[in-house]
């Protein structure tokens, strides 16, 4: 806790008062770019990655960046963060995610490993379609790639039970939203976005932002035809 | 998205490439000082906060800071991260971090904000204890005072819905864990921390980690006899 | 209920017994074509419509042909027969059809004519996206047109919360099943099917199971560009 | 597919078209005759069986043709589907129909069969009091006359499941409804129907509907003094 | 609290010391007579009521003696002690006992009383279909009677919530379990019972227990022709 | 059932004519003086323990004296009996009591025990905390000595709990509850309540209630630095 508290006052002399200006503003109310929903892994820092200021990201952080579907009349935060940030914030794109070396991924493909975490165990339940789509397509992999595998099918799946939420549907059908499914590899620090056209994940690549369509088209396609993970990944 | 998507290409320049090693070293596993949970508002970012590098901060976000408190045979998203964080990664230390200007906090002062908002309204839900107490202890203050006093009380109730989890109620009466009730002040970058020998939100000081008591002495004291919130905030 | 026990013995005398082997054989086991999801409405007769025998159509129905989400450790009627239909019974097709002149699709666009129905409110929170889409994506239409639109846009949303279940997401992935989204015109006795490439549901016509895409295509193209109900219904 | 969709124009040709007239009245508005809750099953066809016309019998079915007993504030598709057959609909009969060879009901005898289904396995839940009965009072009998007697304690199961649903109670405290316990036996489709006065499933007879008593009476006896299973099914 | 605290001390003199040995015995089990389910009124008192022995009486206690129905997979506190009390204790009876001038049914009658109080108003939700009951069925009678009636009708309906457990529909049917419907009329110091052939509660006489019916036969006849409330509560 | 029918004579004749008008004058309205939280364990009778008269405790039963977390939009039982003591009859006083030689308890230490009894199970997922704890902090304890340590951590578990509700949370802010964790021994008929200053149970002695503290400090300080359970339990 000593490095948290030492931080704390570095910020405040290194950081908050170099930008005092700044942030007294941005106290005055946020208009965030992104709505970010990713893991709770130490390892993976939102801010840092897309070297983003204060203000920019509006995150959502759970074990194995997960979305349970929309139930009405439960009280759940992912529901409440989502639905706050779309009618309230208007933010006008969703990135789920996910990451390698994903402890939540690990236990979602070997189930044992929560034998005595009860409350892990249920809540990997809404990843038990990443599991079985790996089980049914990738059957041939070895655990190890499988274990690559299932990182990118389970964000396709959470951003599947995204859609379920209203103000989500509702959003993409006017078309104010559009959604991201990202990996980030923290060993090489690359992040890897979904493209509907190949159907596989692909380095966001520097002048990504050029091209035409991908911001533009589904994110989603249907996975029937090609279902092969990324390679790179 | 284009700010992100350069952002990540810089990331990869200027801060992976350099200390490469490390990011690789990391890739391996996480050893977090702290589970470190907070709002998802944009304008809180925690590692910048603390200036905590990559690996420090395992992190829960959800709208408000809430922490459903424990029920056996049910999916919560905090539950689960809570679980594995301490069973798994054997963290000692949990912060729960409000700030100021929540507007989740805002909306559980004023419940008519959510009337739009059915997912909202029923994740504050959670928050209602803290309402309740500032209706009922703090009627006196106008409502901008009653919205400050919201957030530091909510800190505290989320704390005790915090020890109803069974991994937390083992750990704190083992003495692994100790719990910090903190809250961020975005308008000047300051950072309270509740003292339960005053019952009051104080200024976290830099000389704080030298005193003795602040981290072993149960961070909750019952709230009778003193309740005022602090009066800096 | 004369009418149902002498139809019984009609049934028993023009029906079964000239048909007793194929009746006997069938009492066997079953292998029905496809899993047929429609409302509970009296005039919506799927064997009838179809003009399918005993054993063709494996049958859900409620009110509103509401699929909820997939919520792991709930009780849930349809999770476990669609569960049922595509792990025991391997059927390879879904439809979802709706229906003209729906009491429930009428009771989502106004809530109100569920004051004194607190549990069909509860149930039409799953079809909380469809009014949600069509207030957002056709408010320049008339309240009777919305009527019409909210059963296409509703087949539409169940079906993306079928695909969180996670045997249809194994099955999707594993091109083992096809989805189909229906609509019933009971004026007409015409039926309606949606073609994921014009993104409206079109005629079903006599000489479609001709050509060659519509049943290999995914019936959900992502909303983006063209979201207009179908002009005919 | 392919039959179904000839079947649709053969049913807009044959069907609709004869009785025009017909289909275009009932589709100003339904008031069926009764609210016939069954299985998914395939080979059990409601219409078929009753020989009753569209606008005739409001049906819900799922796996084991199952009523979730009443829970405030949850949301269920029995539930809801009763409350409008009866509040808004006025449905003054229901009938709950089993049938012999009922894989649910297999499974609710042989829970090892949902090993890999975990949502069959919880919707069965709903019929444990079905197997605890078959369990307690009838241990004499081999598994297969097991398996055919569940099949008829479990419609009765269900019958005490639908009493507890706030409109079926006032209903039948106010005599403007009547409940029906019926088993289809598939292999001779034979109906048979429990009669309180004997305490058993007894086969419909085609002059029924004349004896006074039947439909008048309360379906379901207390089970004290006689618990003996219809010997025929 | 000092009037408990002395009892207490009282207790241990006066009544613990002189039956030591019977306490002692009693410590080393229970094999209680009855399953006793009443309000959590202050006023009402089972062991006085019933001049009953420690050991006697196995008792759930809570605001107006709500049984929620079986609901599978879910926690319940009724359930469970239900479940214990049956097929560990074997007890053979169960009392659901209502009473006069109760807050829980007078807020059943008149929900607006609950407007401050969301947990009241949730919980009598499963007493919902009492209030219909007295909605339909005694709307010609005034307030005050209609609040008499909506006891006397609320243990008939969480008598009926009760057989939908699996562990009472099993002794149910094996003839190990009788249930009783009563009401304590606090004015007076009655105990009123139900009577299946009268449909009516009566006076629980002197002499009844000899009377040869009234705890073997069933005693919730369907309410079908009679329906009138007792006249003397 | 005998017993309690001429229990219940004897009470109209010797208890109730006897003080007829103070049981007359108690039928207008209820003022008690605590809400007692118990075992539905037979040998538990707290009006007999406490020698209170009828109108003193407002109780609330259940299998372990387990209080469930508060969740909104929930229906449970002892939420509502909580809510309604707390905001209805302003009750200043609640005793959670646990017991010596409890089956609940030992079922918590020993979860085979509940194989056969899954309602059982999930109602002790709430004690899961307590089992924890006694797991964690007592491993060198043998089993019978943990069975009667869980009974005491328990009643603090459940404490805990307590004060997730709303209503408690504002009572204790404002001082107007205060909540005792009492364990009735029944081998001796003596209670012993938590003394936070010592962090352990005490036997309540005869002038307890003259010292200064008890009462009025909080009933619960935090478990550091000591946690050894009663040694004379
Ligand atoms: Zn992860
Ligand atoms: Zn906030
Ligand atoms: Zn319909
Ligand atoms: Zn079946
Ligand atoms: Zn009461
Ligand atoms: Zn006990």
């Amino acid at each position: 806790m000593q490095k948290l508290i030492q931080g704390i006052h570095r910020f405040q002399d290194m950081v908050f008062a170099p930008r005092q200006d700044f942030f007294r503003k941005l106290a005055e109310g946020q208009a965030p770019q992104a709505l970010f929903i990713t893991c709770s892994d130490s390892r993976v820092v939102p801010d840092l990655i897309c070297q983003t200021d204060p203000g920019d990201l509006f995150v959502i952080r759970n074990a194995g960046n997960i979305i349970p579907p929309y139930v009405p009349g439960t009280s759940c935060g992912v529901a409440a963060t989502v639905e706050y940030g779309l009618k309230v914030l208007k933010i006008p794109h969703i990135v789920v995610c996910g990451h390698t070396n994903c402890g939540a991924m690990n236990a979602v493909m070997d189930i044992e490993m929560t034998a005595e975490l009860p409350s892990v165990r249920q809540w990997l339940g809404y990843a038990q379609a990443s599991a079985s789509i790996v089980r049914t397509c990738y059957q041939h992999l070895p655990p190890d790639k499988q274990r690559r595998v299932v990182v990118q099918e389970n964000v396709l799946v959470q951003l599947e039970h995204l859609r379920t939420h209203p103000a989500v549907a509702a959003a993409l059908a006017s078309q104010q939203l559009t959604l991201h499914a990202w990996v980030y590899k923290m060993e090489t620090g690359e992040v890897f976005a979904y493209d509907s056209s190949s159907g596989q994940f692909e380095l966001l690549r520097r002048d990504r932002e050029a091209t035409s369509g991908w911001s533009h088209e589904p994110p989603l396609a249907s996975p029937q035809g090609v279902r092969h993970a990324c390679v790179d990944l």
